[in-house]
């Protein structure tokens, strides 16, 4: 497939607009006889869905999950696993006012000029409702690495430069913002609550952990682990940057800091640092998988900003409306889905290299 | 093929060891007819090679291209282009004391944890020789995107945390660490030495910038534009990070600064500010599209560090010879390489598109 | 995408067992702005469903199909194109036998093999009805096509020995069997019957042409449009053979009387023969394009037959149901989307050759 | 990679034109650890080779593999295998005459029409030098699934309607036109030398059996073992035609007869024939595959013939040289490892299904 996929062996081919009959995808390269119903997916999507609480859009989209194929007697047949999702709180009346102007920060203008048709309709294919499908098949992922020892942990780190200091997983679905830590959770929110309040949006960052991920996976010299994260993270709406380990902290770094030491304590080996991130040489070394991803501030804001329209005229425009105001909280569960995609495929892929 | 390449039109296949016989790269997707020699290949490797100034590794590597096939009287014929460097400065005795002990912050370990073999010398595979190909084959695109009115630039951004606040390119191949101002470069040269002198090594970030690129490259969902700039970008040896435009930074902005405001000046389309780095949706929207990596210092240092052997017994380890005190100034021709590589299989797809 | 994907550029993705919830197909890489509606898709669908004649299968399925995406306000755009087929006339106690017991021919002995785990309702992933999605995804194709100038026509050349040996391509919608030659679609029908009544099948050959096609398409040496159309048509259920132009028919031919000379006639290029088919060196030639297929006798037949049972002990099976006792002539529209979908992406791709 | 690489885990890229410097592959995703060394690969190269006998071309190439990369200490490393032949019997003057002249039954037409420039020089690309490299990969895949128990063998079944009626493996290398009959082989030799004395050439059939597959070989829908083995050996220069097990001979079948039926006999699952060559649904059932390709005569005749030049104008060509009348014996080692080739991919890709 073309555009709407990813992945090589676990795989996934994703379609549909914001505000069209229904989002779905399919996903292929399942191993058989792996037991999977609709409810690991649905508890997945269920975290992504909006209206969860005052610091996410209002909107109440059920986003109830339909499997269509690939499952007999509860089970994986090796078969394409097809997912619907159908569309329902679709207030098209809500968007009347953008189909002839540019928002800016969004796709509008982009896929215009690129396709010279544009869904208008709630953002069409480039709204972030694309990404439910993203969870869905990261909850299969999630499901069959769970059996194989890794779990992958999501939260939000920073919000508007607030830092969560503490890295408690615990927490993280106990706050409205998943952050690692409660104090620092509660000065998000009130930072997100007052940008809202100001008909204006805040970023963030949010981190990305797998635990137990075996030494070997990533395919050396372009399809590494790093770089498959990248693309992955990188593909969802809103982040402008990805960094693995220490990231950009690494660069003012000198190269004896920077190095992980390996020892061997009690016939294991160790890391003394995990600046790394888990990957060294573009492939998993047996350390905590880590990743972190910049997310802009939401584009959609109430605040009058300067755009054009469809004529080419220079214009104002307001987006009104029931939006995200950090696309943080939200973004968690995205951001899992993705790494647990990508390590999914690497780990069936890792079976063919010996 | 598969682990080895990159690019779905335009597209390569890389191979060879450091210290192997030769490296070598195949280069598939260019259209017929374009003009193209060894000189146009020759000027990025030089500006890639080792040896070119005291803050780089003394090694003397000529890197003779060799082209192969896909070139017929001066002209590319739409068949595969090789190309051979031949492996000439090869002091294997140099790297004897690695055979078993595995360097840390290198894939010594894992590679050989992975695949149960591995060819010590210089790295083997795992070197960063093998950036050498992508410069030669982003020579290739670089010109053919040069004819379409698209020019590429990369320079270093910071060192060690130290920064170039100018950007003037024109100074960027007139100094050693290739940045885009001079009071900077100075700065940044001394503590490259400084570190040099510890047996020690720095990072820093690496920037592109690409200008005259049209509005609608990019395939939404995953074959977005900036997605792909962060897999071809995080695949380079010693990269852990990428970002797009405002990065990072744009997590501590309000929506109403991220968002670049449109305007038609003079019959033109125009963005106030460019936080997007040119790219909205996953599509490129005619403003210059902006990279940046983060680049960790070098993991090869004189300074005796803690690892293990092969056999799995702690050991020291202090990598001698003449190793890239930091990596910047000679990964900034790479960085240029995958951006022009991105670009131009982007802008060949975007023919198919409508 | 992986196994259940075809295409580089135009490509597809399709999903769904015979008796699930629904079978569907994802289409990307449609260029934007093309006009299109489940019409269009219809028509070909009707040409594929059951029930048609007497010499198909009886079954009552209306084949109805639902565009999910990638269309706004008639026309496509650029996204991918979803489209479903809900499964209706499923009596699934007509399969009850076949739980246990594998049926010579089909797939249920391999598919349990190496799956562990199979679908047997109705022959699940394995049925030819997943091939109503390559009609509705051929319809596509075929409709950008025919606006380029290229044509494609496809009927039975042969059933059970009985050929065709006019080519009136305005007959074969006429009748049941869909050959170009009424005196011989008589005959045809007559042993199709025969076989019926006995409770057995019949096999025989069809053929696809394809007019109007430009001098360019195919990409050497590995993506050609001789090794595509093979793969695409191989892929097809029942079908044992492919070949082009005068196929196996050429080795028994001197190359003097093989090779088709060229000459120029009134300014065009002229072949005087069509041995190669309309494809030399894989890319076509500006003559027509021709490919059969050996579609063997269904497998499905009410004469009792050895075989195993799932507890791998011997066993007697006769297939009961409403089967077609002969796959040509619902084979005919399948063979032409497949046809379609191959030439449709190598046009594609050819626009980014030069 | 694009289009010249084929395969999804074992794949490879070839490059390299007829009379240019070198003609080489890249071929990734072999497993680590796996002994192998140039002689592996060369006697399978010798096999191909012109100048064996009198029936093949009378040129002199070594042909002589030089394995560039991916190999340490005798073995593999996982890291992509580069393979090299340099050019060596080039008598550039030879082909001259062929520079503005379009050769019928070639594929000069074609490829200047769609590049609009072409390497006359030996037939540049499109030359069937370029099975070479194929043969030399499938000495790889050939080496490698002799370990697990499956072995591939390739014969001359009919040459100009001649047919080998007894099949006896063991005579094939002992004869000059790879017959497995040594009765039939004395025939075959006659006519094609018969053919030679005219100028002229003679076509066949060519056979490819492949013992010891396990069952569950091949990915449903779209990249079927039976699909991908047509692509393959449809991408060989020359032929027209793929069949699987009884092939075309399949049309004139009942099903009663075809199906082959399945038998418990001590312990083992029996197939009571083999008219699916070992393939249902797209998998391996455990059975000998069986496949046969359709060879044209060779293009190149001394016999003059009409076609046109350069300038669109008229012309006769008579095209000399030392050129095979018939392609079969030489065809018959490209095939088996285009059949190999297959065969291990969709080997390790089966690693990843359940």
């Amino acid at each position: 497939m073309t555009f709407n996929s990813f992945g090589k062996i676990f795989s996934f081919t994703s379609f549909g607009e914001s505000h069209g009959k229904a989002i779905g995808v399919v996903v292929d390269g399942v191993p058989a006889g792996f037991s999977l119903n609709e409810n690991d997916i649905q508890k997945e999507l269920d975290r992504r869905k909006p209206g969860q609480s005052k610091v996410t859009s209002e909107r109440k989209e059920e986003d109830k999950v339909d499997i269509i194929s690939g499952i007999f007697e509860g089970k994986t047949t090796g078969m394409p696993i097809a997912m619907l999702i159908h569309n329902k709180d679709v207030k098209s009346a809500d968007y009347s006012k953008i189909k002839d102007v540019f928002r800016p920060g969004h796709a509008d203008y982009t896929y215009e000029t690129k396709f010279g048709i544009r869904d208008y309709r709630g953002g069409g294919r480039s709204s972030a409702r694309e990404t439910a499908m993203r969870v869905a098949v990261g909850a299969i992922a999630k499901k069959y690495l769970k059996e194989k020892g890794i779990s992958i942990y999501g939260f939000t780190r920073e919000v508007a430069g607030i830092r969560a200091e503490k890295t408690n997983l615990n927490v993280i679905e106990k706050n409205s913002v998943r952050a690692p830590d409660l104090n620092a959770a509660k000065a998000m929110e009130e930072i997100i609550l007052a940008a809202k309040h100001h008909g204006d949006s805040v970023g963030g960052i949010v981190e990305i952990i797998a635990k137990g991920v075996p030494p070997g996976l990533g395919e050396p010299v372009y399809y590494k682990l790093d770089s498959k994260l990248a693309e992955a993270l990188m593909s969802i709406n809103a982040v402008k940057g990805v960094e693995i380990g220490s990231g950009f902290a690494s660069t003012i770094m000198r190269g004896s800091h920077h190095n992980d030491k390996i020892t061997k304590v009690k016939g294991k080996v160790k890391f003394e640092t995990n600046n790394a991130g888990g990957i060294t040489g573009g492939i998993s070394n047996g350390d905590d998988i880590v990743a972190r991803i910049a997310v802009k501030p939401a584009s959609s804001i109430a605040i009058e900003q300067n755009t054009i329209n469809k004529k080419g005229k220079n214009a104002k425009i307001s987006v009104k409306g029931r939006h995200d105001p950090c696309l943080c909280p939200r973004a968690v569960p995205v951001a899992e889905a993705m790494v647990a995609i990508v390590l999914m495929d690497l780990y069936l892929i890792a079976k063919t290299r010996k």
